[in-house]
């Protein structure tokens, strides 16, 4: 099948074709899917990093700080900010912008921001879709950066093959970090102002926390705790070193590939979940659903034979169940 | 719609029929499904308290001490133990059995003890599902204890209308109780070992973390913070006292039927994915599934076409994607 033109566009490295296409996916257009679909086979290249931590534990300034140190090493760069906690894009984040103009103006990296303009799962599918996008426009490494530490942001970051884990000096900024089930998915710790007073226990406290838990025990990768100070780029080629080192170890322990499969996975469950709803949405009007909720709670009937109602009124429920 | 023979018999308060429901429950068997819709139309009664907190911190001597309290109350106290950590009911839990000896032999107390049979997703329906049972016969408060402070955990304690998180003095196991987003579901604090030193450290340190909870402030339930001694039975008649205050609180602020509704949509919403689930299992075979996986990994086709081709294949897709 031929491509789109956009998709050639975007292919050939029209970096508007390449932002035209991710304002569509932040509109939920529904032209936006078929482009997707093309764009995903031709990807698969980029090295995929997600990185969270708590607010004000400069996580843009080390972004910006780790895209250079990336450039110098002849890689394009895309980097994507995500504000989950905004419904607006570019607010909060247009300081850092303008402090990334030096990185705005090379053709060699792409910078979007995206805020939630819906439900949390259509950020993360939003998210998901932007990095297909970078991803077939050829960028080698894709930085996802969010803004808080919260459950979304973990869900955000899960779609990337290593995860950063941003902290500061300090315990109650740990506490923060740490929330939230973050410590089972960071893949590198970075504690950064590691100028500031209390950097070595912090990083000490988080190796200790690191070893309590039992299933990282089984796994190859030892996750690396790394001391930088964003403001002055110290610690920074290292941790592009430990960038390269963990995506090395997936693949040399097949990590990769099963990731790969996990995550296409829950994405294709994902999608059929998101066509459940839709069919829900599309057969049963809100005034049913909310009937059927009241009715519930009210006991005049219960969840089983409300749900097998639904099930039978979209087509889902199994053939013994429609007699 | 007349009641099965069994529910009749838990209903008159025989503690058998219960128990062969709850092991229905267990087994997932099929035939535990029309009994709980009948179940589901004789309970909303009970209330219904999860208690959840890091392993060691003593939940369960405080909640026989909890139950011994609430029998002195005149109630009739319903106790499932869960451990999804663990595909053994009883195992490691029959210590605490033995111990709660003098309650077991109270027939106005109902023990039962839960193990991860499957999925983390079935341990969570299975708990709910016996809180149903033990609701309908007639329980004023349902206690449910989990072995760990995890995601699992929050899962099944989130179908409770009053959450209890239990501590202890020291940071490290406050680190553990306020991991994967303890501090957002607790309606309840409990400092138990309180006789310990930093007892009251903790208990401030717990109080300045959720003052940090911009949610919380515009709630009108402010979550106590209750020190106990489960060993000696101190502090236990004031965490009563809270779990009624709480359950008032519900009531006159109306959150109790808000609660209900959101949990009846959410166990609605649940049954329908693995509706599909079923019905994915039952019209796609594993051979194809798999397949069709390695295919989008492999970027022979991606995620949107395939998730299209089964939601085809079990007559999901919407109309307008089936010509």
């Amino acid at each position: 099948m031929a491509n789109y033109p956009i998709v050639e566009r975007l292919l050939a490295g029209d970096r508007r074709a390449l932002a035209r296409i991710v304002t569509l996916i932040e509109n939920n257009a529904p032209e936006a899917r078929p482009i997707l679909a093309q764009l995903h086979t031709h990807g698969g290249h980029a090295h995929i990093v997600g990185l969270t931590g708590s607010p004000g534990a400069g996580k843009s300034t080390l972004v910006m700080q780790l895209a250079r140190e990336l450039r110098r090493r002849e890689q394009r760069i895309g980097i994507i900010a995500v504000d989950p906690s905004s419904p607006f894009s570019g607010g909060a984040i247009l300081g850092d912008r303008i402090r990334m103009q030096e990185l705005a103006g090379d053709p060699n990296v792409f910078i979007r921001s995206m805020a939630s303009r819906g439900s949390l799962g259509g950020l993360a599918t939003a998210t998901r879709d932007a990095v297909r996008a970078l991803d077939a426009a050829g960028f080698d490494t894709i930085l996802i950066e969010t803004v808080g530490a919260g459950q979304a942001e973990v869900e955000i970051v899960r779609a990337a093959q290593t995860v950063i884990v941003v902290t500061v000096p300090g315990m109650g900024d740990d506490i923060q970090a740490i929330k939230a089930g973050i410590l089972e998915i960071a893949d590198i710790f970075v504690v950064n102002k590691a100028d500031r007073p209390g950097a070595d226990q912090t990083a000490a406290e988080l190796r200790m926390l690191l070893s309590l838990d039992e299933q990282r025990k089984e796994r190859a990768w030892r996750v690396p705790i790394v001391k930088t100070s964003a403001a002055s780029g110290e610690g920074v080629p290292e941790l592009a070193d430990k960038l390269a080192a963990h995506l090395a170890s997936l693949r040399e322990t097949g990590q990769l590939g099963s990731r790969s499969g996990r995550q296409a996975r829950s994405e294709m469950l994902a999608l059929l979940h998101q066509a459940l709803l839709d069919k829900i949405a599309a057969t049963i009007s809100t005034e049913d659903w909310n009937r059927l909720i009241d009715e519930v709670v009210e006991r005049q009937t219960d969840p089983y034979s409300a749900a097998g109602e639904i099930a039978r009124r979209i087509g889902l429920a199994a053939a013994q169940e429609q007699d």
